[in-house]
């Protein structure tokens, strides 16, 4: 039997709050078992920024990573939020370390071809290209893993690497080792049959229920991407992909009252 | 016999140039065996805080490092120059892992206590509190793990100390299992008889000869602590501690026309 592993992802509504993080951050702490943890950004990056007099550019309303971008997001993101994060766990009894894509070779990317929009210093995942031994070692050493949206591509360049995709990712390339649940937290209770209503949320969302829902434009557009990308998991042989609320992760985890959405 | 390890401590004269920097980073990637690259901050820290309007705090000649400064020296070197470091590393075939002391609390250190000067969040490294297991696997999976000069208390806050302390501190508790070699490199060639003679190094500095030339006025301020801390890093089972310049570490490892100062 494979041994289980939790990959955990939190977005900017958590690592914005202070104490929403640190109440987190204790559930994750407590959390028995393997486990790794996936952070995204947050605002704090577009606030210094801004002090820094980097703006924000977008084409086409997308976000473009240029020079001193990536350099603003490396500092934030690698330095700043993943050292407090890995400092926070350390003090509750969990022996984490931080990672970009670059540390160990974890993850590597490709910057982004130019067509019509040069995204900059903006990395897509190469295939194969997690090092799931380094990461198995460490786990094997109660060492749990801090991972910050950073890549590299070998040759020098940082990268600006989606979070969802690099949870999506490590959870796909650990899947061959590990039993692995992946849990995108985010501020709702789960996939919800009224948006309106967070005890709306469905226990377990299958292909079938998605696409009627889509169809019927119960399903909106920011969720769309983050199911689709949830299904694909799956089906690359991750045991289990669930949407939920950050302050719920244990009792799904522990499956006690589990309140969030589990995709299968 | 023990293995052998390097661990080299780089500063701001290395890192604040880029041509310089990529030209250390060639010569350490090219280094065989283990190793371990300790790196200080440099000018950037002083100028991004100019720009995010954080003043350099000082006491009676001595740094303070408030809650803002430790936030831009979190940022800056566990973020933006130990990044740079560990993603040009890879691209020279050397697969370097960033660290801080938090991460796989790799150094704990005890906020310095207030006397006369409040240091702020200024680290003092706790005795035996390096995770020398979790280096020694690293490097036997050929990891090679990059310093910066950050450390916590394991109480969730984020220290500022000392990269020659850190390098000193790493030495000492690695060479109970290594032949460990210590490198610091400076923008010299190493002691020098003649302070305006970089030819003028000596090849080997032993105690009674340095309290000698401490005597005469031949070493200066700002040697003394660095040749102090270097004797009693080989008091300490370090097997030699060399102080050089960074470009002529190769020929130190590899004892080819060797140019640096070895105190013994």
């Amino acid at each position: 039997m494979k041994d289980k592993l939790n990959i955990i992802k939190i977005g900017g509504n958590v690592i914005d709050a202070p104490k929403a993080l640190d109440r987190f951050l204790s559930d994750f702490a407590a959390l028995k078992g393997k486990k790794i943890l996936v952070h995204g950004g947050g605002k704090i990056a577009t606030e210094i920024g801004k002090k820094l007099g980097i703006e924000t550019k977008m084409v086409e309303g997308r976000r473009i990573t240029d020079a001193e971008t990536i350099d603003l997001v490396t500092m934030i993101y690698a330095g700043l939020i993943n050292k407090k994060i890995v400092a926070a766990l350390q003090s509750k009894n969990c022996n984490a370390i931080g990672f970009s894509g670059a540390d160990g070779n974890l993850i590597k990317a490709t910057k982004r071809p130019v067509k019509e929009i040069d995204y900059g210093f903006v990395g897509d995942i190469e295939d194969g290209s997690v090092n799931t031994s380094l990461i198995s070692s460490l786990l094997d050493q109660d060492v749990m893993p801090v991972v910050c949206p950073i890549t590299h591509d070998g040759n020098g360049n940082i990268l600006n690497t989606n979070a969802d995709t690099i949870a999506a990712t490590l959870a796909i390339a650990m899947s061959k080792k590990y039993e692995t649940n992946l849990f995108y937290c985010f501020e709702k209770n789960g996939v919800l049959r009224d948006v309106n209503d967070d005890s709306s949320f469905i226990r377990e969302l299958k292909r079938e229920t998605y696409e009627d829902m889509k169809g019927r434009k119960q399903i909106f557009e920011g969720m769309i991407p983050k199911l689709d990308n949830s299904f694909q998991t799956v089906d690359k042989g991750v045991h289990s992909v669930y949407i939920c609320n950050a302050f719920h992760l244990s009792s799904l985890v522990n499956n006690t009252n589990p309140i969030g959405t589990r995709i299968s």
